[in-house]
């Protein structure tokens, strides 16, 4: 329940994360809710990522058609190899599925667009596939807000844990003597 | 949980499906909340069902009283025929009962009004008939809203899955390579 | 879940209603949010309760010093007596007890005032004691919102079924052909 | 699930009760959204702490850099030695650990500061150990409501008990005729 990783690839209970980054292209930015708050939290979750140096994945919607990965984004995501697919979850895709397992994923933590469609579709699958699933509260966006929390609502009673970035990356770090405490501190100050 | 359906008639789970639209009379559409939303979500699912080659029951609430279905929705209901009840509940209609087992439903998807009355009624004794329940947030109506969320809290807890229509109809395709994905994205671009 | 009485008395299940109405003195209803709402919605439970014939029961707290229940609910209550208690909880009060235990009591109808408080407490022990528990979410008030919709919560987590006055009305008639529904109807129509 | 205490010290159930206050320190402060209002509750609450004799902890976040607990708050406290801590979780804190051990407490009621990080992070722990968790709902804060309230979300679907203070209040004393009433009625009053 509570993220809890002792050390950078797996903890004691055996359990590996990866974040999950879904579809964030400009083409389906286009219409989200708060959007600008959407990327501002994006970019913490992504460089916290880097700082715990946990595994970082990253999807696109039919790329040659939606396009890439948001502008904004792009510069923290450098040396990641975006993932295309077509299916709307992510289990979908035969590439994920097998990065997922050969990488001994236990847990995803998922962000990006939208709500709904993708991100609920891919932590239902998640879920079957007996992964444990944390969806960040404000690391995911959608065209309708109403639709958004109906579907938060039904993923947290299908067993997911929805948290808010903050509660991910404070349960990550467990102390103030964290080494990226300081670091992690200074993103978040501003907020 | 998740709507998957991998052939028309029935999925490899055994799982088949049916939508329900419920009551949606002029005379009782007048006191509903955001009734125009209401009816073009209804249209999409109609012309979506269509497009699925789903199942598609429509009720009426002692129609001899209240009079047809909203004459916004009936010409993409041309060839159903409507059922007539007295019941708040689908399930106190023989005929609906009869017609549901019939075509070996396990899954009824519910749409129509209004919420805390005959949706809420006709969900929790469809659950009772061991059947699945998926409520579609957007595609249902009250004449008060604190009731409708009130309503639906409860059914989350008996067991039904609310979801918003996308959640639904994005689920059903599963993929951008769905036949009927240009249609369906066409139906919900300008929402 | 669903009210299903068949008889009067007790229904197939052997389930035996009764509505309780707690605490709705003038002195504790000065501060409640939205008052009037909640004396119309009280008016409309009490008599339907006489038209469906259950049994009704009327609590005060401390009534020589808060007064008696609001007069404006009096008239409809004019044959019953009301008890008297000091405790929160209906069940701290042995004459409450008793009455529920002598009348076969299996599901509490619960209104009134205040929901994190009175009604908070009485509904958990109702539960505690194996009763089923409906809190009709219109029929019952308090000061501050926030609390009482985080007492509500939690009592539909802790098993109560929080439902809208209407739910339960037309959830136990079942039918437009039930003998009181033209009287329903009308208390509702202009609500 | 109700806060039920029939002695000071243990109650029939061997329930023992101990109040936290964590990180209440004017630096954490300055952000919270509706401060006043909180330090208004712990007021109440630190009070009713002493009326009914239960033990208190007070924790404080790296005081040494961010500061002691709130000034206003500080009177009431009088007598009471803060316990600092460096881990978010007051569990990482090997003091409260041991208190919390040698006095036997087996539920926590929970307030302070923040709720999506130390609240969070402490009440999953406490579960985690075995401990019953209720959190006051009024009296702890956050920068960010919105995470404030999936936090809160979670931690329900967890299994604390998320209620008011009056709950709590109220709950405990059980009866108007407790001792504490007459003082408890008085703090809360003018709310």
């Amino acid at each position: 329940m509570k993220i809890e990783v002792e050390d950078k690839e797996s903890n004691s209970h055996g359990n590996r994360l990866a974040v999950m980054l879904i579809d964030v292209q400009e083409s389906l930015l286009a219409g989200i809710k708060n959007k600008n708050k959407l990327l501002d939290a994006l970019n913490i979750l992504i460089q916290s990522t880097n700082f715990f140096n946990l595994p970082l994945f990253v999807t696109e919607q039919v790329p040659n058609k939606l396009g890439p990965t948001a502008q904004s984004l792009v510069a923290e995501l450098s040396n990641i190899q975006s993932i295309a697919k077509s299916s709307f979850s992510i289990f979908g895709c035969a590439e994920i599925r097998e990065k997922l397992f050969n990488k001994k994923i236990s847990h995803l933590i998922l962000s990006g667009i939208e709500t709904p469609i993708c991100i609920y579709l891919s932590a239902i699958d998640a879920l079957k596939a007996g992964l444990e699933v944390t969806i960040l509260s404000d690391c995911i966006g959608a065209r309708r807000t109403d639709d958004e929390s109906i579907a938060l609502s039904k993923l947290q009673h299908a067993g997911c844990h929805i948290l808010p970035l903050e509660s991910f990356l404070y349960g990550y770090m467990g102390s103030a003597e964290h080494p990226s405490f300081r670091e992690i501190s200074k993103l978040i100050r501003n907020r």
